[in-house]
């Protein structure tokens, strides 16, 4: 079986899990070089998952000759620049969500796939998670009909760091947490027309010193009239709590689930389970999933099933959504425009 | 609309909740008379519930011509005294489970309804209840085939007082208890050939000082081979748990619930909801039912869906089981006869 | 015992319900007089139910000297005369919810609970729903913390008639469906201060053609500064669906359920259950319990635990829904007034 | 990081799944040999997961010199055989379930073990499931007391060949299916004193007509007096069903669940959801944890958490439990003893 060489980029939390799918999990590929800015870190995860070579600069890991493909799981800041150069190199390329946390820097990896030809799949693993590729699947099958209502949550179990959810560098919650459920949206129900939201800093004062909020609530209308609502929090401390609902005229579709171990206990007057930690234990086989299709797509020379527009345009969406949260106006998603930063 | 003017013998805990239900809740009946050992009480109840008149002796209750047909919720032991009294003046009747807990007794009351001809109604509320009526239903409209085992569980959330559960006045648990699930055994299943039980006193040895056991097992084979079991315990301490299972060729079907309100309360890492109490709150609509189906049968001339004959042979299963788990040994059912006492 | 004489005003669909209760189910009451602008339809629930008396005009149930409190389920447009009539006859009244669909009547009969000094009890009968009621002390306890995110999904198993549905009549989705989930809102978390909405016809043309809405989401802000999210539909074709969160900074609380029976069957691949098929059966115990407070409340001479003052406030935030929802502004809900109509 | 070289013996359906955690799941183990009497498929699986060495002999694969460790996973009829070698060779060993399925030869395994000292775990791999972990942790804790009843299902969603169910070389169904319930008994429970038994044939007639049963319902009395009770299906369509509880005087806890996808599909008048398909399914990472255990457990000199002990007594049980079905006897487990065959 042919195997694709794979140059990871990035070797964060999330980068890890990247590597050990890359060089363990995942049979139609091979981790054969890392690269962080983090040299040591580099070496470290390169020498624990049997990559021979260990960069800091991405720039020689997308020079190796021996690197077939490129998978990006850098700071969201660095994407741009990386995913350009690999573009330019002509390297496959996977790109970690969200594609950047502005506009124009999505617009020009747009342009940059356009211009090069280059394969380029962006990364939204819940596509991959069991479970919504068979309500897809439901769906298309026309179970409920075709949906008219969309619904999401997402809630995290703590906040991020201060530092990590400084509106500057992560986007703010409707870019940083929030993508994904506008990613779904747009997956399941096609382009998003306005937006309206609202948004409090109700459990974490620090986060909105920063200018970011901890509670927000967006709702859309698609560009055939039919409706969304998306909330998230970063105070679900019960457990990571990921739930979608579509609503047809048929009937309603629901993926999600809180429980984490089989054991009920029950004593007195109690029942009680348990909750998923948190994104890794909920998403684990699909980020493996989604690694292993990007190779298979690259091997097979098959189309991109999530491309950059999808990135610029979940990402569109979130920044709708931000403004219409600032403002209490709604927010046509078509309005926002790349600004220079 | 017709009613029929009921006279109901025995007042405590369960008759109480008949009283008001023949009182109010039954567009078809009106609580005429009500009859108890305990005077005072025979007054209480029927001012409250607006009988108009009380009696001590049952004898009496029988004897007024007013009373069209008599509910009796007296004391096991009383059975058959009073049903064989009521038959013999031709009063149609409803009698609560068990209808003895020694098979003479029992086998005393059928032959005075063979003799009569007067009508009689068993009292096992659980046929009533929705979810086993729409088990039934589901069974026979095939949704799993015909079941080849039966499994029940049933559960008191804390145990009776020792002069209550004494198996002199009580007939042990398999009796009090477990009369229900061979009822149901063989509602759904037909005759019960075979039984084998264990047995044990696990957390009341007061219990077992007065000769009863806590924890009992029986498995059954049914007349044409199909399997069966039952467990009972008093130790179900975190709620009120009845749960019934049919498994078929094509599925199963499972009925029980344990949850009382619809509330889920989710905090760090635990979700958890509240249990049934007791069993008025799972059968209180059950209860209902069967009374509103035998002033229904009687004003409309119908057969009694459950009879004597079933009341006898559920008390023999039970029999049977206790037998076996004194013994060890496979007890055949027809094998259980009537010993004088 | 102290009963309480009441008299009934509209014997509909949920007018028969209260008949029922009040004649049978409620110790403390005795229904001794019907009324409806349809002569048989009183003259008919009034023998079925053993009323007295049967009155086709409103006002002369008012003046029957043997009614003691009157009961209001009337169409909503005839409220405010016959709320006012009792009122000013100082008969203590329980109203229905909406008090009105225009703000202009509701404040009418606020005006004239204040002048006259009559008991007045607004229904919103989930606050006595047995899961609603266990939230609110779970609340009150401090299980979740203070809430900080309020969430709440109506859904009907099948639409309105269209003359029902009609806006003028009805008030629209968002006053005649909404405003059991305003009410909850106001009662969990206060009043509220902006709306913003959307809303759109995605199920039945015929709704949209005489001015309603099958869909709607409006997002909240209380006057706190927390957050609230209400969605509506009239196509939840898999049964009646009434759901409600209260996430707060310790945990998260859930008030709702889908399942009928407690039946599970189990075949090939597929596990399933029923649901609730529609408000009577979700809410029946509500129902009674709201009553029986009422009598209560009327009879002990305690103050009405949910006032006029609650209706017109959820009227207000309701319009305040329709209106953003037609606009696509947030709205000020202090900004919606009275208009002459 | 040290690594265990392991040779794995037999490559069937579940030899292919442990080869492939042994080569790139696990990061303590890496899989050098395999061996299997069909030697093209042994090749296959050795090319598949990058082993070396491919053997048709056991003896080769135990011989050979960087082969640190073996694991057997081939038919239960040559365990004894290969185990009295790879222990004679000083190799560690793991062995999957059931040891053998006469009693003699099982014992004369542990007289090797006994004899030669050399490291041998046995393969139950449901106590690394997680939720089968949780639970003896929580009952550990004292969470619901000391249990007082253990009750198991096992119901496998398709019947086996009958070339397989042949009691011959599986045992019969106590044996082959009900071992991983009587080692939890034994887990939790302690030691089993007796056992009553009841059994038929109520699905498969081809699996009567060479001797084993379709459904078998065993209940057991503990050394100490406590109960237990294990059924057993073949017909188990919905889905791979296996289910625990342990109820003590404190409470209850179950392990077990039925779903495998998120997935809620609410159409109308029904809620369903999809079922797990398999043990595969069910157990995947609890097969991944054991083999990482049992490296640890060599690498570390540790002892197995598992012994031939517990193969042994799990598997006189299940013979006590088959004779009882077959004569309707309870059987004493402790006169269980090995017959020449």
């Amino acid at each position: 079986m042919a195997r694709l060489n794979v140059g990871l980029i990035g070797v964060g939390r999330l980068g890890r899990v990247y590597a050990r799918d890359l060089s363990s999990r995942i049979a139609s590929t091979r981790l054969i070089a890392v690269a962080d800015t983090n040299a040591e870190l580099a070496k470290t995860i390169a020498a624990e998952f049997g990559a021979a070579r260990a960069y800091q600069d991405p720039a020689d890991l997308i020079a190796d000759r021996d690197v077939d493909a490129v998978v990006i799981v850098s700071p969201t800041h660095t994407h741009r620049d990386i995913a350009i150069a690999a573009l330019d190199a002509g390297k496959p390329m996977f790109c970690e969500k969200p594609p950047a946390i502005h506009l124009e820097a999505a617009l020009d990896m747009a342009a940059a796939v356009q211009r090069t030809g280059t394969f380029f799949q962006m990364g939204f693993m819940r596509r991959f998670d069991p479970g919504y590729a068979a309500a897809k699947k439901q769906i298309e099958d026309g179970r409920i009909g075709r949906p008219v209502v969309f619904k999401a949550t997402s809630r995290d179990p703590f906040p991020p760091s201060v530092a990590y959810a400084d509106p500057r560098s992560s986007g703010g919650i409707f870019v940083d947490m929030g993508i994904h459920d506008f990613d779904l949206a747009r997956w399941f129900m096609g382009d998003v027309a306005t937006v309206q939201a609202v948004g409090a800093v109700l459990a974490f004062p620090e986060l909105g010193a920063v200018g970011d909020k901890d509670n927000v609530i967006a709702t859309m209308t698609f560009a055939d009239g039919r409706l969304g609502v998306v909330d998230l929090t970063r105070n679900g401390f019960y457990g990571y709590d990921i739930s979608t609902e579509l609503l047809g005229p048929a009937g309603t579709i629901r993926i999600g689930y809180i429980r984490e171990t089989p054991l009920l206990v029950m004593t007195r007057n109690n029942v009680a389970h348990d909750t998923v930690p948190y994104f890794m234990e909920r998403f684990e086989r699909a980020y493996t999933l989604q690694l292993e299709n990007f190779a298979a797509n690259v091997l097979g020379q098959r189309a991109a099933p999530i491309t950059i527009h999808d990135g610029v345009e979940a990402l569109r969406v979130a920044i709708a959504a931000t403004r219409a949260s600032e403002t209490g106006h709604t927010v046509d998603v078509s309005s926002v425009e790349a600004e220079r930063v």
